[in-house]
């Protein structure tokens, strides 16, 4: 069976909205922090810094269903869930690193061009 | 004069909002569509298949205060304006275009991911 061509360009292809998903700040972020292995909501409610509760539920259910992030729920007292990358997720793991990259490498140079043009006025 | 350090994983760093620009759809497909070189409005609202004229000029706006695109009009009559990526905005056709990769080839298992988590209620 050939695969269908998905094209971000075309209007109303799903790659678009896949796009818009993979491209949130708060995936960037959790998936960044899943490469250090599975973790607990906790844990990455601490390591990304600022996320809501709400923001950090909605952002795992999306990597989730899209299956991106495994969600392992322990059998134990209490309960220990915790969520990892698939094989899928960490197949971003280069993408979003690279991306993450770019902003801290680049964010002074940014920064510099925002602040001439705040001055020119 | 050793640089600041941005962290995108710290709260206030400006560099968390750079990453929701950089990984805006529009940004993504504008900067992508800019590889090719200088282009037109109308070439670029062409290109990006259904970006409102609004959404574009938005778009064009930020990447101009940002350092990424240059904006040239040229002195004719009718007047030309145009688009091109600096050297910054260059840096960015990397990262983005592994994610813009990334939507293309791996649609299809998150829509099998999607459609498994619908099938089973």
């Amino acid at each position: 069976m050939p695969s269908l061509a998905y094209d971000p360009y075309v209007h109303d292809c799903p790659s678009r909205q896949l796009l818009d998903r993979i491209g949130d700040r708060w995936t960037v972020l959790v998936i960044g922090a899943l490469e250090d292995g599975p973790q607990r909501f906790s844990q990455l409610a601490r390591r990304v810094d600022g996320v809501s509760q709400k923001m950090l539920t909605q952002t795992l259910r999306y990597l989730e269903a899209d299956g991106l992030v495994l969600r392992t729920a322990h059998p134990e007292i209490p309960p220990r869930v915790e969520y990892e990358l698939t094989d899928l997720g960490t197949s971003l793991l280069e993408p979003l690193g690279a991306l993450l990259s770019w902003a801290k490498d680049h964010m002074g140079e940014v920064q510099a061009s925002r602040d001439a043009l705040a001055s020119a006025g």
